[in-house]
C-alpha cells in the first residue's frame, strides 16, 4: 500500500488511518484502536493504533495514513510501497498484566515495557494502565530502583569526563520557584560543572525552560551544549533535544491529562534524566506546605528516603532538603514575571523578592558543599558572596550571550496588554495563599503559551492589608483568557485573610 | 466556527479536529489532547479530545471537525455555527483522583462517574484510569454494589410487567459455549418469559449474538423485541440496540484491548445489564478449568459470593453454578460451526455434542426450577422433555422466523473456503486443551468477522488418538488469515497428548 502522512497532531501516541473498505481491513476484519505494523521489506517498521476512515480524500483504499509523529517516525516518503499488517502485541505486555494483576516485576520486565513505551509500542490505553498500576504505592522500593534503572538504560546518556556533576532539581508544585535560574550562575561562578537541562511547564503555568526562554534559546543541539559547558561550566537548557529518558516524555502524555504524580513515578522520571544527563552530585528540593505537592513532613520525610534509597542503588550523590512551600514563590507567576525576578535578584535590585533570593542562595550553598574543598557550613556564604559581588550576573550575562540573547529589560517586562485586579474583601494579614488555584489563574490567563501573561502577587504571608487593597493583578493577552481567568477569582480568590495567629506554619529545614 | 464531520472512526472516543492556525487554538493556546467543549447556544454540547490538524483540506482554519460517533453525538448538521472552548474538566474528576489515590467511593461518586462515562465525557486515559484504579481488589464488594447500581440507573431499563423475567448468562472465557440459544427455546417452550440479549464477541472467536446471526437477524428495534416476546415467550437479540448500561459499553472499549476482567468490572456490568433488561431471576454460568478464566475453586467460590451479594443487595434472584471449564463446548468454534452444533442438538441429531447438549439442559432445568411450580430437582427433566420432543426445536424456528429468518442448514454449514489439519505427534489420549490458544487461532483465522471461520475440534478431553489422526481443523477465507493462524498452531497445538490417568480434573457441581 502507498504511505501517507496524514497532518494529525496525535501527541505521543502513534496513529494510522486506513479506509474502511480498504482490502486489508476488510480482509484481516480489523477493528477501530486495533494495534497494526506498517512497515518496509521486514525492516523499518511501527507500531500504530488504527482508526478507520470513510472518507477517501483523507485515504484511499490502497492507501494507509501515518499521523504525524508516526508518519516521521518512519521516515519513508510519502507514496513509499508500505505493508500493513496486524501487529503481535509489544512484548512487554505479559509483564504488564501481571503488574495490573498486583505483582512484583523483575528488572528484565521493566526494562521490555520501559523499552516498548519509548519505541511507541503502546497505545495511549496501555501507557495509562501501566502508570495507574504503578500509581499509589503499587511499587516497593526495590520496583522504583529497577524502573529509574530501565528508563536511564533506554536512551542517551551524557558522559562530561570529570567528577562532580552537579545539579539541583524541585519536585515542583510551587509557582514561581525560579531558583535554578539562580542556583546555575552562582555554582557555575564557584567553578562547578553544572550543566542544567529543564522542562516546559507540564501543568504548570511556567517551566524553568519557559522562564529561560525569556533571556534566551534554550532548544540547544546537544552539541552547542556541550561547548557551552566547557566554556562556562554552566548552562540552562530545555531538555527535550537531548533525548534524555524517552520512556519518561511519553510517560507524560498521559500523567499530564490525568495529573497523576506518584511517589515512585516522580522519583524514576527525576533521577533517571539526572543520570541520563551525566549528573554525579544532585540537591533535591521538597516544598512542603498545605497547597503543594508534598502536605506533611511524614510524606516528605518518605519521599526523601525512597530518593536516597533509589540514588544510592544508582551511585548518586544526593542530600534532599525539604522547604518552605507554604506559598509561591517570588512574586511573579508566568514567564515574563518570573524572569523580571530572577533578574532582579541577579542584579540585587531593592525590589527583588526576598523569598527567592533566600531559598536560592541556600540551595546554591548545598550545592557547593559537594565541591571537597568547601567546609560543611559555608556554602551559604560563598553563594553569597557570589551573587553580592556580581559574578552571578556576569555568568548569567554570559551563559544567556551563549545560548542566545533575547532582549529583556527587567524595569520594562513585555508582559500582556490586558489585567485586572483582585483586591482584599476585608482587613487582616495574608494567613493563606492556595499554589494551586494561583497556578491554575495563570494557566487560564495564557501563561505559559503567552509568555507576558500570568499574576503578579503584591502580598504575601504575614503581610497586613486594608479593604480593598489589590492582593494581585492577572495579565492576559487574549479576551477569552482574561474572562477565563477572571471568572476562576470569582470563585475563589486563592487568599485567606485573618489575625496574625491564623497564618499556617510548617516546620523545614531552611 | 462551521462544524464539520470529518470520517474518521475513533471509536467510542470523541475526537474534534481544529486546524492549527485556528484562532481559538492560537489564542487559547490549547494542546494536543486537551479536552475541549463543542456547542450552540450553551444548549447542546459534547466534550472532545482535541487532535491538532496541519491541513486546511481536512478541517480549515475557521472549522472544527468531529469524529463520526462525535458527529452523530451532537447532532447539528454540517456547516453550523458552533462554538469552541477549554472544557472544564468532567465532574467527577476529583472522584476518579481519590479512587486512584486508593480511597473508598461513595454511591453518589460512582453515579457521577459512571454518568460522564455515559455521556462520553472521558477521554481514553481517564477511561483507562478508572478501569484500572477498580481492578484487582480496589473495590470492595459494597463499592461494587454501588458501581452495579450507579451502571444500572445510567440508561434504558425495560420493565416486562411480569415476575418472574428469566435469564441466563455466562461469564465467558470458554468456547464453543453456545448454551443460551438452547437453554432459551427450552425455558421459552415451558411457558417462562426469557427476553434474551446478548453481545458481539470482545475478545472471543463469537458471542451469542454472532452465533444467532447466522441463523436470524439480531439487531431488533426494542419495538419488535417486545413484541416478539409477548408472543413466543423469549427471543435471541443483540443487546446493543437496547442501549441498556451505556456506560458498559463505553469501558469495553479500553478493557478489551487489555484483555482485563477483573471481578467487580465482571460483577457490575453483568448484572447491570440484566437489571436493565428487566430481569428478575438470573441463572449464572462459571466454568472452572485451568484455560478458564476462573482456575481454582477458591477463586470460584470467592466470584459466586461477590456476585450473590450484589445481586441480593439489588433485589435480584440470583443461582450461581460452577461448571465445568477444562475444555471447549461442543465441537465447533466460531459463529457457521457453533449454529451448527446448536441445531444439530434441537434436532437431536446423532452428531451434536453430547457436552453442549447435557450442559444446556442442566442450565435450562436450574432457570425452569425458578418456576414456583416446580418442584427442586425436576427441571432437568423437564427440559429433557422439552428438547426430545421437539418442543425445543418448534419454538427455536419460531423464534428464527420471527427476528427475521436466514437461510441455515446444519448437514452444509456455510464454512470458510480454505482450511488445514493440525494432527497429534504422538499416540495417546487427549489430557488438556487449551480454552485461550484455540480462541486465539479461531480468531486469527478470521471469527468472528468472517463468520464460516472458526476452527472444528475433532478430539475432546479423554479421547484416544493415534499418531498422525487430526485433532482439529481450520477455517479460514483468506490466505493472510491462514497463514497468521497455522503460524500460531506451528508454535503450539494447544493439545496435550498423554497417559489417561493425566487427564486433567475439575471438580464442579454438575
Amino acid at each position: 500500500m502507498a504511505l501517507r502522512r496524514v497532518a494529525i497532531d496525535t501527541y505521543r501516541e502513534n496513529v494510522a488511518y486506513l479506509h474502511r473498505e480498504c482490502s486489508v481491513v476488510r480482509a484481516e476484519g480489523f477493528q477501530a484502536l486495533a494495534k497494526i505494523e506498517v512497515g518496509q521489506n521486514g525492516e523499518r517498521h511501527i507500531l500504530a493504533t488504527l482508526n478507520v476512515v470513510d472518507d477517501a480524500n483523507l485515504v484511499g483504499v490502497a492507501e494507509v495514513g501515518l499521523s504525524l509523529e508516526a508518519f516521521a517516525q518512519l521516515g519513508l516518503p510519502e507514496g513509499a510501497k508500505v505493508t500493513v499488517a496486524q501487529a503481535e502485541p509489544p512484548e512487554s505486555m505479559g509483564a504488564l498484566r501481571r503488574k495490573l494483576s498486583g505483582e512484583r516485576l523483575r528488572p528484565q520486565e521493566f526494562l521490555g515495557i520501559v523499552r516498548d513505551i519509548a519505541e511507541r509500542h503502546y497505545s495511549k490505553i496501555e501507557l495509562t494502565a501501566f502508570v495507574v498500576a504503578t500509581h499509589h504505592n503499587e511499587l516497593d522500593r526495590e520496583e522504583v530502583y529497577f524502573l529509574t534503572d530501565a528508563m536511564t538504560q533506554v536512551g542517551r546518556r551524557l558522559d562530561w569526563h570529570e567528577r562532580p556533576v552537579v545539579d539541583k532539581h524541585c519536585i515542583g508544585g510551587i509557582p514561581g520557584n525560579r531558583t535554578s535560574m539562580l542556583v546555575v550562575p552562582i555554582v557555575a561562578a564557584h567553578g562547578m560543572l553544572c550543566p542544567k537541562t529543564s522542562s516546559r511547564a507540564i501543568t504548570s503555568p511556567a517551566g524553568t525552560a519557559d522562564t529561560m526562554e525569556v533571556l534566551a534559546e534554550v532548544e540547544l543541539s546537544i552539541g552547542k551544549m556541550e561547548r557551552i559547558v566547557r566554556q562556562l561550566r554552566g548552562c540552562l537548557a530545555w531538555g527535550g533535544t537531548a533525548n534524555l529518558s524517552p520512556a519518561d516524555d511519553v510517560l507524560i502524555s498521559v500523567e499530564r491529562p490525568l495529573a497523576i504524580d506518584a511517589p515512585g513515578q516522580m522519583v524514576a522520571s527525576i533521577l533517571s534524566k539526572k543520570l541520563a544527563a551525566g549528573s554525579t552530585h544532585l540537591v533535591l528540593d521538597i516544598p512542603l506546605g498545605p497547597t503543594a505537592k508534598v502536605r506533611s513532613m511524614r510524606e516528605a520525610l518518605q519521599l526523601r528516603k525512597l530518593f536516597e534509597y533509589v540514588a544510592h542503588r544508582l551511585g548518586l550523590m544526593i542530600d534532599v532538603v525539604i522547604t518552605d512551600g507554604r506559598q509561591p514563590v517570588g512574586f511573579g507567576i508566568g514567564p515574563v514575571l518570573e524572569a523580571r525576578d530572577v533578574m532582579r535578584v541577579l542584579e540585587n535590585d531593592p525590589r527583588a523578592p526576598i523569598d527567592l533570593r533566600q531559598k536560592a542562595l541556600r540551595l546554591a550553598g548545598r550545592v557547593i558543599e559537594f565541591d571537597p574543598d568547601v567546609r560543611g557550613g559555608e556554602g551559604f556564604a560563598i553563594a553569597r558572596d557570589i551573587l553580592d559581588s556580581g559574578r552571578a550576573l556576569a555568568k548569567m550575562r554570559a551563559i544567556v550571550k551563549a545560548q542566545g540573547e533575547k532582549p529583556f529589560d527587567h524595569n520594562a517586562p513585555p508582559l500582556a496588554t490586558q489585567w485586572f485586579e483582585v483586591t482584599a474583601p476585608v482587613e487582616g494579614v495574608v494567613t493563606e495563599i492556595d499554589n494551586l488555584h494561583l497556578a491554575q489563574i495563570a494557566r487560564q490567563a495564557g501563561a505559559p503559551k503567552v509568555k507576558g501573561a500570568g499574576v503578579d502577587l503584591f502580598k504575601k504571608l504575614g503581610d497586613p492589608v486594608a479593604r480593598g487593597e489589590p492582593l494581585y493583578r492577572v495579565y492576559a493577552q487574549y479576551p477569552a483568557d482574561l474572562l477565563f481567568a477572571r471568572r476562576s477569582c470569582e470563585r475563589a480568590t486563592g487568599y485567606r485573610i485573618g489575625a496574625p495567629s491564623e497564618v499556617v506554619e510548617v516546620y523545614t529545614e531552611f
